[in-house]
């Protein structure tokens, strides 16, 4: 097959904030013009004063009309949405990719494209709690795994050229099946946040009760609860895209929350110590796979 | 009142490790001679060996005889056996401290001594995961502030003492009574390790039930879980020790990942954004008392 080139391609970004922003900086200089829209005007001009974009377009439709590449970076449940929007543009598109959290749901709504085979469904596994624009890091991928899910259908070509891309992001791309990436983050990302923002609201809650200690600040808590400061409409999407491997995670944590909270009650330091033990070696698994 | 002096006093360490050993180092050139104890022979070598302790004593008592000053950091259900102990050896002391995460139970412990008013509970807010003398590091509490619970009977001369010990030691003093200062720590510090140690084990068992994605390393699960590596030992006596209030935050917790869990099964996206809006707030909150 003949690879479609990366440098000097059109690229147009639908929805500029912290991932797509930085997915633009980072390819700054190895692929051509960059068309931007934001559905938040205000998201729109700060894209072009921060050099995410060198220009607007009207609409996302206008935006993916000539591009080789459209970037999709929306809330996951707005993907489909786009798709539909932007499909009558894309006569000539090499490449369609989003870069969401969840993505059986990605490959479902791409199936409504003329060429569904020319998508390539795309998440990073980076992002911080920071939304916008102005969150947006040329250095955010560098490093990074990027877990790409094509499926039968998926265009050789259109994957070849999306690994290309994020390597030239500076991430390292793999592929995944859609299901499985599913599953994998929701005990890696979906219920993480969910812990957090459940720990951030009860602690927040005893120390209003206590009406005493909001200074002490220990760096447990602060650290436990720092993607609670995520955008609630980001997280509502994933949450609610992945219900399922969400749901079945969660009955994990809160049957652990149990065992723990009885063997508290029954005083059974035996039963406490036993369950600290399996949880902390847990943990150590866990931080041999990644960053420490 | 005549404050005893610091400089020169001899300062007995019964514990030499994470926080033992820090409190030592920290104070190095400040205090007099240190005499260490610990109940591990290979902690007590390797407190010599890092400078923690001048010299080692073959038991606590022999450690206390003498001493002008008297650090126990030990678990914190080891303490009462500890200072029983060492009762006897305390004729001279100007002040005995301890270090541990909870306090009532600590001044419970010290009515059993000869001169319960120059017993200063003490808990500094600051630690890591890691454990031990290795663990040592005199910058530990720079900045960070460290939690006095004097009671109606504690000795003022001992506690002008132990708040002039933090402050040489780099951190900031500050009084509260043991009852809220268990409180509050539910909520800061025991609770995040309760969801943290929950954490760990739920999403290791996701991904082994699912056998793939080990690697992926999101940073949201290292982060949320990093405190699950602590001493199961050391955190099987606080959760014990503070069990009234720790279970009183667990159900707290428990209800809102069951609010988030029933919003996300009916695919309630306006409820589900209302609480992570909550709690997003609850987070900002938080953090406006401490590190970011």
């Amino acid at each position: 097959m003949t690879l479609p080139a990366l440098a000097g391609s059109r690229l147009a970004l639908i929805g500029c904030g912290h991932i797509g922003g930085s997915l633009a900086l980072a390819l700054a200089g190895r692929v051509g013009a960059v068309v931007g829209f934001d559905a938040d005007p205000a998201h729109a001009a700060r894209a072009v004063a921060l050099g995410i974009a060198g220009r607007l377009a009207p609409c996302a439709s206008e935006a993916a009309q000539g591009a080789d590449v459209v970037v999709v970076a929306v809330p996951v449940r707005a993907l489909a949405g786009v798709l539909s929007e932007i499909a009558s543009a894309l006569a000539n598109v090499s490449l369609v990719l989003d870069v969401g959290s969840t993505k059986a749901g990605a490959l479902e709504a791409a199936r409504s494209l003329p060429a569904p085979g020319r998508f390539v469904g795309c998440h990073p596994i980076a992002g911080t709690e920071r939304s916008g624009p102005d969150a947006a890091d040329a250095a955010l991928f560098r490093g990074r795994p990027v877990v790409l899910t094509p499926d039968t259908g998926t265009d050789p070509a259109a994957l070849a050229l999306a690994e290309e891309l994020w390597r030239q992001a500076g991430a390292h791309p793999q592929r995944m099946d859609a299901a499985t990436h599913d599953r994998a983050m929701a005990a890696w990302s979906h219920l993480p946040h969910l812990a957090a923002f459940a720990l951030a609201g009860a602690a927040d809650a005893c120390l209003e009760a206590l009406g005493a200690g909001r200074e002490l600040g220990a760096r447990s808590l602060l650290d436990g609860t720092r993607v609670a400061a995520s955008a609630p409409e980001t997280w509502t999407d994933i949450l609610l895209e992945n219900a399922g491997p969400v749901r079945e995670a969660t009955a994990l944590l809160r049957a652990r929350l149990d065992a723990l909270d009885a063997a508290i009650g029954r005083g059974d330091a035996g039963a406490l110590g036993a369950l600290l033990a399996e949880a902390r070696a847990a943990r150590l698994r866990l931080a041999g796979g990644g960053p420490p």
